[in-house]
Order: C-alpha cells, then structure tokens, then sequence
C-alpha cells in the first residue's frame, strides 16, 4: 500500500534519462558523444590561447567484429537476428585528441567519470554548458560495451598521465582501473580521449560531417582532422591563425540574481560592510553605483552582509532588481566570432556570391549578456532549396536538430521576404550566432533555442538587417540584368538600323557604329 | 592559465538549469508548480485506489503585498521600478492537498527537500517521471521568497507529521526548520503540500485552468477544486466513481536491457544459477523460455550469475536483445483511461455531437510497453477554428507547451484529411493518450512527446481508425441531409402537384396526400 522511496545519483538520473541529453539511439549516440569531445577540445584551445588542432578517429572495433562474426555463424538463425548486416549497430571505437590546456591530473577521473564535474560552472561563455557532455560519452559507451575508457592528458609539465577510467553509475562517482605516468619529453600539452561505444555510423554520418563542416565554418582557425571507419579522411584546414579574443569570466549581474545567488555570496564574501559588497561581486558596479543603490535603497552602506536578516536579503534582492541606475551588463566578457572570421570561414566553406554580415550590439536577457551575430549568403554554389537554408550557432558551436522548433526557424518564417526581393526557389543560406554567459538552450542535448523575448527580438533585428543589405544587392543585379538585356537587344539590332538607314537615306557607307557596340559590350562585362 | 575545476550537485544542477526543467519565468513557473503538486496528488491516489480529491488554492500573499505597497511608496520612483501593479509578477502561496496514500514520515524531508529521491524509480507508469517536480517547486518558492515549505502527511495511521522545509542546494539536502506530531484522530490519509512562490497569474491563468480542465477530461473519477488569487471557484466533479485499475510495477524486459542494468541485477540478485535468474528477472521469461534461450545462446544453466566475466556480460546483454522468441512486453502493468471513462469525460467537457474512440493493442519501444488511445470528437460545443484542436496526454496528465514539436501534431499535419470529408473550419477535436512506463517525453518539462517510430506508427493508426468512424458519421449525416433536402422540396410541391393533377384529370377530389406527406415529416424528424 504505501509507496517505496529510493535516492538515486546525478550520473543514474542521466543513465536512466539519457535521451534528455541527446544519447536516444546508437545513431544519434555516436553523434552526440563525438561532439561533446570536440567542443570540450575546442573550449580547452579557446582557453589556452592557441589555434585549435583537433584530430577524431573513428573506428570499428575489428576485434569485436571478427568475434561477432565467429558467434553469428555459432548460433541458430532461426533463433537470432542476425546482426552481421551493415545497417546495424556496431561496436566503433572513438578518438579525439586536442591540443588545448589539459586536465590537472588530480582532476581528470572526476571530469571524465562524474556527471556534475567540471570547469563549466563559472559566469563565462564556453561551448560546453550542463558540465554533463564528456562523462556521459564515456557512460554510454560504458553500458553498450562494457569497456573502460582511456584518458591521456598534460597541461605542459614534466609528465603526461594515462588513465583507464569507468564510471561507478549508482555512486556517480570514477573507478580508476590503471594509471600511468609518462615523461613529457618534447613538452605536450592537451588531452586525448578514446573509448568504444555502440552506434550506427552509416546513418549519422552525414549529420556528423555537417556538423564538422559547420564547426570549421565558425572557428576557422582551427584544424579538423576526422579519419571515419570506412578510412576516409576529412581535412578542414585553417585559413586564419588569429583567433578571437577568448572569452573571460565574468560577476554576476545586479539584474539576474536571486535570493540564492545572494545567500552563497554572503556566504563566502570576505567583505563586512554592504559598500565593498556590492562593488566587488557583481558586474558593473563601482563606488559610485553602489553608494547610490544602497542609498536609495535604505540600506546601511557599513551594514555586514552577514548580518542582513531573512527580510532584507529577500528586500535586497528586489531592490537589485528594480533599480534603473545599473549599468547594463557589458560584453567584453564575450567572444563572438566577428565579422571577418565569419565572413572567411562563409566564403571557405559555402562559397557563396554575397555575403552580407550583420553584428548587433550587445544585449542582455535575465541578466545575461549576449551577441548575436547573423549573415545572409547568396548565390554561388549554395543549393536552391525550397527552403531558406539555416544554420544555427550557439558560442561556437553548430546546432543541428529540431529546427522547426528553434526561435531562429520561427523568425524566418515570419519574415515577408519579398519585401526583400527573395523569391522561392533562390539560393539563400542563413546562419545565425549566439553567444553568451549562459545559452538559453531548451534542452540539456542542447538542440535548438528557446522563445526568449530579448534573444527573439535581436534576432530579428539582426536578420532583417542583413537582408537589407541582400536587398539592395539583388536590386542593383536586376537592373543591371535589366540594362544588360535592354542592351542586347540594342546591340542586336543596331547593325541592321544602321544598314538600314543608310539605304534608305541613299547613302553609300553606313555610320561607324563600332564605338557604340564596344561601349554596350563593356558595359555587358561589368 | 589552468582551468578551475568544481563539483555542484544534482540540486544546484537543477537550480541553475531550471528552465529546462518548466521553470523558465514567473508565469511558467506557477504552472510548472501547480501541475507537479497536482500530479503527484492523482498519483498517489491511484496508489491508494481511492477516487482522487485535489484541493488547490492559489492566493495573494497579502502580508508581503502590503509591505511591497509601503515600500513603494518609501522609495524614489525615479530610481527604482514601481511594482504595484497588476501585471507584474506578484507572491503568491500555493497549496496543494488530496487524500492520497500519504507519505512515511520519515520520507517527508527527502521527498521534498531533495532531487533525485522518490517513489518514481520503479518501472511502473507514473505521472511524475522524473522524480524532480515536487522537489523543483519547492526550490524555486525558495529561491524567489526566502520562505520555507510546509508539508504535511500522514499514511493514516495514528500520526499526522507536519514538517517545515528548506532545500539547501548546494548540498542537495533537506533542511527541516520545524516539525509536529499531531494526532490523527479522524484516521485522515493524504499530503498537503503550501509555500509561497513569485509568479504571474494573470498570465498562467488561462494555460493553468486549461490544464485543470484536461486532467479533469482524462481523470474523471477525481473531484479537483480550485480557488484562485481571485477568490473564484472552480469545480470539476467527478462524474463516475469508477477507475481504472492501477498500474503495477513491473520487471524488464529482455529487450530492453543493457549492461549496467543486467550488472545491477546480478550484483542483487538471490539466484545462483542462470535458470533462475532468467526466470525471475525479466518480465514474461518462463522456465521454458529461459531454458530455450539460454541452450540457444550457449550459455551454462547451471552457471552463478555472479561468475560471469565481463566478456560474458556483455555477450548475454547481445543475446538477450537479438533472441527472436521472447514473448513480447504485455501491458498488463499499464493501466490506460479505457474506452468508457475517455467517452464520459469527452462527453462532460467538450460536449460534442459525436465521438469516436480507437483503443490500440499493446506495443513496445525499446523494451517498454505502451498504449496509445485516441479520440475524434466532432461538432457540438466545440468551436470552428482553422486547424484541428489537439489534446494530448501522456500517463493522464495534459501536455500543454510546443505543440508543433510533438509527433502527434506532426501526424495530423501530414493526414489528408478530405479522405476523411473532414474540411477546413470543420469543428474538430482529437485526443491523444500514451501510457507507458517510460514514456519518450524530449524533455524533462515534459513538453512534448519524441519522435520514436513505433510510437509514431501506433499514433498514426489510432487516428486513422477514429478518423474513418468520423467519416461514417460524416457520411452518413451528408445523406441524410440529402434526403431530408430532397424530400423537404418533395413535401412543398407534393399538395400543388396533387391539385394540378387533379384539375387535368377533371376529378373533383385531390388523392389522399396525407400519408405519403407524414412518411416525409416521418423522414425529416429522424
């Protein structure tokens, strides 16, 4: 009759949940588990200043293979399905390797081998979010293969350490099976990570090749190499050496917080009086601001902070929110790609006719700030699709399910497009960029964005910005089109005007006319 | 240069994260509340196989909107926004109580002051999923208001406890401020659940009253009450005291296994030899079965469980998922609406001209079984729109967000829908019903229903069958109008035509039309 209770760890929660962080089927497994390594290898280059190398190696598992095969003829196929079939799930094994800032050794099983560890929950944009995305490749792998995990990583010490890690699931927590430590003799720094999972190359491998070219057309700085089973090799070089600025870590913001933000400040402030309080822990907030807030706010500049009752952290927090005096939360903390590397990595990977780039100014939403970015390509070879083409960013990296679902997707189809002079049927690709403290994802699998009024709104603006500049480039080609028929035609006929005339006015010479056709024909090679 | 590193817990994983849990914003956030309490109410009720009775009161907390007021009036309005007004975001109190099993005292604290603890961790179908909802709403009161939770239970013994609650986050762990012991000494069962919390109700009000008007649709042997900041009254009675049998906890299925789960069953498991432990781990396994699988597969029947190498493990996870004769998951666990009470509570709240109602045979995804049931109902007091109205539902409770995400949407988008002789502007509306123990919800709001092909395919059909009823009656009303159209034009020339006739004939005396006209009005009136 009554109902039995039971706890369960962080990593169970996400094993038994794990569809929720993109790990639904093996196909969309291999996918997720391949770009949760290659934005963590990113992130950890951004921080380290250095243009990314990032190589991934896919692989069947061989030894599995031949042992499946041997089993596959052993039993009663009448029985069991058959799996030695090329459309079914295999055993692969996956690589990546990076040269970004490594893990600290003492951190490296808990990184990789606990949910809700990591370096991701500090106030700064980075690609990895939730502090789920490493751990929960290695898990999925784990429960399809039974395999441990290897770990290698320097931050360019004397030593590399190699770990073969699992993770205990029910304690969330990493069980070390073997370390090794290794001499780092010519000065590595990085990490490589490799371990087998379960999954269906054949049909994620284009969405995984689109999401390699995307990440290459947004960092074009850095060097992806992708080797996939079948032995094909996927180079997407470099064109620049100059990276963006890397993002920095940044307060928090008067605006975004709530009584439990303020609780763990006090906590750990080493400040005693609400002055120096409000000057050094939040975004923005100088000498000046923080006198008039507290001031106006009736609060006592020489209060403790540690002292405030119950009452007046609840008071405070409102009157932190309603006060207009604030400085807007600023950017400088955040990275956007900017005009010319997203304008080099269009014309590398899209190689379009028009480019038209739109930057908005920053804003902010809840507290947060964040840049969207938007560019609209034309022509070339990009497809005619029925269609506008879409790619969506998000710091960095691409976002390539649920688009229908996505605020993006919403804005364009609400957009009137002929007012913009685009047709249906024209080769249009879109690409839009957010980046920001914190990515209003909808979904731990971090698959589209949501409905947020400021993010929707500079969206918007952004698009139709671009599309303006479209605008005025497909009207200046229809009437240059319309100039170059208007004289064709001209230049068709005016030879035989010209003959004509001067038969009938009885003339023996017709006029020079070569200086009229050479000036249509210069007109027609512009 | 190093990165930081930090561990946060399963709470604060949620604290920072909570949009992707349904409490995004003010407005969000009331509704997210409101249905978490309210679902875990029906579920324990069910439990309890006593007909449900929720009690929910929605109201002003005047105690802080005064002191709001005075402080408003203290402050410089040039510097701070005013926010007494009716549309801002405002405190209320929420409570929540129903007549359910109750919770064991000594569970109160968890169950509420923790994520990941409860009784949703059993394969059993369940409204609340994810073990999360009670404990999220408590969290966000907390972290909006700075007050603590009451909850108070008793499984109807000779004790009601009455606890004070706050969760701290960071450590994902109840703190109990106060608690009593009163005596019970009306044998009362059930929880009352009451915190204050920021919200909009002017805003949620009309999606909240929406999703009580569903539950009530698809629970009809509950009696919800509702009292709103407003003081209104709102009633759903119950119109039937019958309910459905109860869902029951049931073992997994072969199919549906991996290596962690069949790891964790072995470490607990009494049974020393594979027989046995086939036979009573897996749901629908006989002694027959296991023995069949178990030679076919290769593998010792004697053999200790216990013993089996990794290599072993996985082996069996393979064979277990690849054997062609196990019996497939029976849904004798599930516990759907049934076919009865969906048409009572259809008739009771939409009030339609026609239903038709198609309950599917069991299926399975991945090892889970599930149900689809689906309803068309037509005319009546449903209103003309330009798309069909959708209801859908999943374990009984209402979804209300992304519509255009979820795979019934996108089904019903895709159907022909004049096949059926449904038109645009026709008054429609389907129903959609998933019981499952798992069901594939996308994400952990529980939005919207994933797209997994079995269930896609069981969705499509259900609609089909009931669409095709539609059709019948469709057809069928079409003809009769004909005919009623045709005779009614009958009746009015029917007297002239007998006079004339009469005239030319020269008789004196019209026939007796009488007869022929009462089978006409005989027609008209059925």
């Amino acid at each position: 009759m009554v109902q039995s209770y039971e706890q369960i760890s962080a990593a169970d929660f996400f094993y038994r949940n794990r569809d929720i962080a993109g790990f639904t089927n093996p196909t969309r497994a291999i996918f997720s588990s391949l770009r949760e390594l290659v934005e963590n290898s990113l992130d950890a280059a951004d921080h380290s200043g250095i243009p990314s190398d990032v190589y991934i190696r896919l692989s069947y598992d061989h030894e599995r293979a031949a042992r499946e095969a041997h089993e596959a003829k052993s039993v009663d196929e009448n029985l069991f399905d058959n799996d030695v079939n090329d459309s079914e799930p295999k055993i692969y094994r996956l690589r990546v390797a990076d040269n970004g800032s490594g893990v600290p050794a003492r951190h490296i099983p808990s990184a990789f081998g606990q949910v809700l560890f990591g370096s991701k929950y500090k106030l700064k944009q980075a690609r990895g979010t939730f502090g789920l995305g490493g751990t929960m490749a290695l898990l999925y792998g784990q429960i399809t293969t039974h395999k441990p995990a290897f770990v290698v990583s320097s931050t360019g010490g004397a030593r590399i350490y190699v770990y073969k890690l699992v993770v205990d699931i029910q304690r969330n927590r990493p069980i070390i099976m073997d370390r090794k430590i290794l001499l780092n003799k010519e000065g590595w720094r990085g990490t490589i990570v490799e371990f087998s999972l379960e999954g269906d190359y054949a049909k994620a491998m284009s969405r995984i090749l689109e999401y390699l070219k995307q990440t290459a057309l947004v960092n074009p700085y850095a060097n992806i190499t992708f080797i996939d089973p079948r032995g094909r090799l996927y180079k997407f070089d470099r064109v620049t050496k100059s990276m963006p600025s890397p993002p920095k870590e940044t307060k928090p913001h008067p605006y975004g917080v709530d009584v439990e933000t303020i609780q763990r400040l006090i906590r750990a402030t080493p400040y005693r009086n609400m002055i120096d309080f409000m000057r050094n822990h939040f975004h923005r907030v100088g000498e000046k601001t923080a006198h008039n807030f507290l001031e106006s706010a009736g609060i006592g500049k020489t209060r403790n902070p540690k002292r405030l009752s119950q009452e007046g952290i609840v008071r405070l927090v409102k009157m932190m929110k309603r006060f207009r005096a604030f400085l807007p939360p600023d950017a400088s903390c955040l990275s956007p790609i900017g005009e010319e590397l997203l304008k080099a990595g269009i014309l590398k990977e899209l190689k379009p006719e028009f480019v038209a780039i739109c930057s908005r100014q920053p804003s902010t939403y809840s507290g947060h700030p964040f840049i969207v970015e938007a560019a609209i390509a034309y022509g070339g070879e990009i497809q005619r699709k029925n269609d506008i083409i879409l790619y969506r960013f998000a710091n960095r990296i691409p976002l390539l399910y649920d688009e229908a679902s996505d605020v993006s997707w919403r804005i364009i189809k609400r957009i009137n497009w002929r007012r913009y002079k685009v047709a249906a049927g024209m080769p249009i690709a879109i690409l839009v960029h957010i980046c920001s403290t914190k990515v209003p994802y909808k979904t731990v699998g971090k698959e589209f964005i949501a409905d947020r009024p400021e993010v929707k709104r500079e969206i918007t603006n952004s698009i139709r910005e671009a599309a303006r500049n479209l605008q005025h480039f497909l009207t200046k080609r229809e009437h240059v089109e319309k100039e170059r028929r208007r004289l064709s035609t001209f230049s068709k006929y005016l030879p035989k005007i010209a003959r004509f005339s001067t038969e009938l006015a009885g003339k023996e010479k017709p006029p020079n006319i070569k200086k009229l056709l050479s000036s249509v024909r210069k007109y027609e090679e512009n």
